[in-house]
């Protein structure tokens, strides 16, 4: 495939949710933009005469054959970003899924399997806070009764926005029958470092995923007027919280791990008035589940250290929790062997990880020059996304035969 | 006059604009909150018989007397408050000014000169930035020109805030006639420390208001994945600011001042996302204005050095900067003579700051048991505010013969 041919597919979508300021997507689930995305889908799904279908958790399916055909073969990923995130994290495996399909029928390949693509919801778990909803609802990696009590920013819960879309949210859940007729999964998505940049190659094989954790530090204190209060009679939340963030940043470097504080939220949030309360969300990534465990158990322990010494309190609860994942089985072999691409380990969950425990599953990463993602920055040319499609078409044509 | 006298003017005004969660006040210059509280003073003015102006800044008038005559005697106070204030910063000045006409009256008092209770616009500088705006517009202390440029966090221009409630922003800046005819300023303000308290006594007098600063510090870095981006490779402008708040905490136990960053804004704030960009305003106040530039030049000095080693980028902007005010014309020292009461310095701001350096002025304080202040948990006994408007009263008595 040409690089024009991926270009044409991909403008016909990336002129929405894009923002002015920046050129990045808000693409959140469930939002005006997230529908006319999924529209989109459907509209690109039925004009390859694609059985378009919902499942009970709010993924989209487009079947190529029977849905209710046994061992499936399912490619596909997400069209939610975080806010200002890039275009091609989640996109570009929806749209190379399509355009793989278009390439089987090209190339004649006739399946003896149903062949699928899937646009997972709330992949990046920025409107209600759980990243991957879709697939772990399907799985049973999520308690559909916490989904119900899910809450957006502003107060919207997650079955008042799916109802909005016109699903029944008392219908979430796992899914095992769904679940049981997939042989295959495979998840095409944009590098998110610079690996193959470095490898000098345009396409790589997912070795596996490292644990992953979501931890909310709550930090209360005491809101006081910034200019009569003596420091000494402070006991100010924020101060506690600078310091967390301090020591996310040590933990992480002594441990070989990653951790980052990008979400805070403090109250009043006034500038002549000492916070009341202030909230940090970390994010913490380790080679291994017990490393993850000792970085943010250090991070927590300085966090109460701190509370102590500002005469505040803390409060740590865990969003989520990812242990790690390995792309062992045959899919990922095959996708090794055949596709002649280095093989690599990613810090970034994805729903392939999710599925990786029930689905015999491969991940792809397509080169992204930038190194950068969930930012505008985010990058992949379109001729190495062309080739991301040729070589997804050659493993789901392995797969389907 | 009796607490429950009192008590009955306090609570018509008090309802309005407190919010539930808890119990704090959230009274924004502009808002439908804040017209209502205009409403309720235009109100009482009108029913004690008082002649109610607005001025070109929107600063509310009601006046016993000629309001063109000379050497007027003003007292009041403002009615907005910081987001999740108390009940008293402001509206105590202004409800108590309004029970002094009335003991004026009911002790037979005859004034030589006009007397007026003004009602100051966004004292708090919580909507638009700019803390004592509608006095320093009056004075020629800030820019008409500039204050056409304030918008609020979201994105409503003051000129438009101010036309929706039927003023006509280019009449704004300064009224040097309106200014002369003052020959007194009075404002009564809930103390903001406990020093009053301590000292066993209900009442005060300023003699001084500490220097004060209002610096906006923008660190700007690369928007990153937080799960593939290594710690080395980061540019996190989210640690570059905690660095900057615990700088801000040293800096000023270490020069005996007070320093605050009690406002922050990330973006794009996500929990799986390195901040691209971060904001933390900074209130910085001393006893001196050398010893203010010291305090801010030294944190300011931590923020780059700590953003050189972050690879981020600060930028630091003045929003406010206020030098001392001392108290020390005719009415304070009169003030202080007459009313028995302790003389104590404040580190909070008030229009009374910025009148002192055009019209001889005077501010009373009324005890504050818990000694907190911009926040919920601010208090004052009805029978200290009863006491207060005694005070107030004698005052303004001796001021207008």
């Amino acid at each position: 495939m040409g690089a024009e041919r991926f270009a044409a597919l991909w403008g016909s979508l990336s002129p929405v949710g894009r923002v002015g300021d920046d050129g990045g997507y808000v693409r959140h689930s469930w939002t005006d933009t997230d529908l006319v995305c999924r529209e989109w889908f459907v509209e690109e799904a039925l004009d390859r005469d694609l059985e378009v279908e919902i499942d009970r958790n709010g993924n989209l399916w487009a079947w190529w054959g029977e849905p209710e055909g046994e061992g499936a073969v399912v490619t596909g990923s997400h069209l939610d970003s975080v806010p200002h995130g890039g275009a091609y994290d989640g996109p570009l495996g929806v749209v190379s899924g399509l355009l793989a399909i278009d390439r089987l029928r090209e190339r004649g390949v006739t399946p003896s399997r149903p062949i699928a693509v899937v646009v997972f919801t709330e992949e990046e778990g920025a409107r209600f806070g759980v990243p991957c909803l879709g697939s772990r609802l399907l799985t049973g990696a999520y308690d559909p009764a916490q989904a119900l009590r899910l809450r957006d920013r502003d107060g919207t819960w997650l079955a008042d926005a799916m109802g909005r879309a016109g699903l029944d949210p008392d219908r979430l859940g796992p899914d095992p029958e769904r679940l049981a007729r997939i042989g295959a999964f495979v998840e095409l998505h944009v590098e998110q470092g610079r690996a193959l940049d470095h490898l000098d190659a345009p396409i790589g094989v997912a070795s596996s995923i490292w644990p992953h954790g979501r931890y909310r530090f709550d930090f209360t204190g005491e809101g006081n007027h910034a200019g009569t209060t003596r420091m000494a009679d402070r006991h100010d939340p924020m101060l506690t919280l600078a310091h967390t963030v301090v020591a996310a940043d040590v933990a992480a470097r002594t441990h070989g791990a990653h951790a980052t504080v990008g979400r805070v939220d403090v109250a009043p949030n006034a500038t002549n008035a000492i916070a009341a309360r202030a909230s940090a969300w970390l994010d913490a990534r380790a080679a291994d589940t017990d490393t993850l465990q000792k970085l943010v158990d250090s991070i927590r322990q300085r966090a109460e250290e701190r509370a102590r010494h500002d005469g505040t309190r803390v409060a740590v609860a865990t969003e989520s929790l990812t242990g790690e994942v390995g792309f062992n089985g045959d899919v990922s072999r095959l996708a090794a062997l055949e596709l002649n691409a280095p093989v690599l380990p990613t810090g970034a969950g994805h729903d392939a990880g999710v599925l990786a425990g029930h689905v015999d599953t491969a991940m792809l990463f397509v080169r992204n020059p930038s190194g950068i993602s969930h930012a505008p920055q985010e990058s992949a040319s379109d001729a190495d996304c062309a080739v991301g499609v040729e070589k997804l078409t050659d493993l789901l044509a392995r797969l389907c035969q």
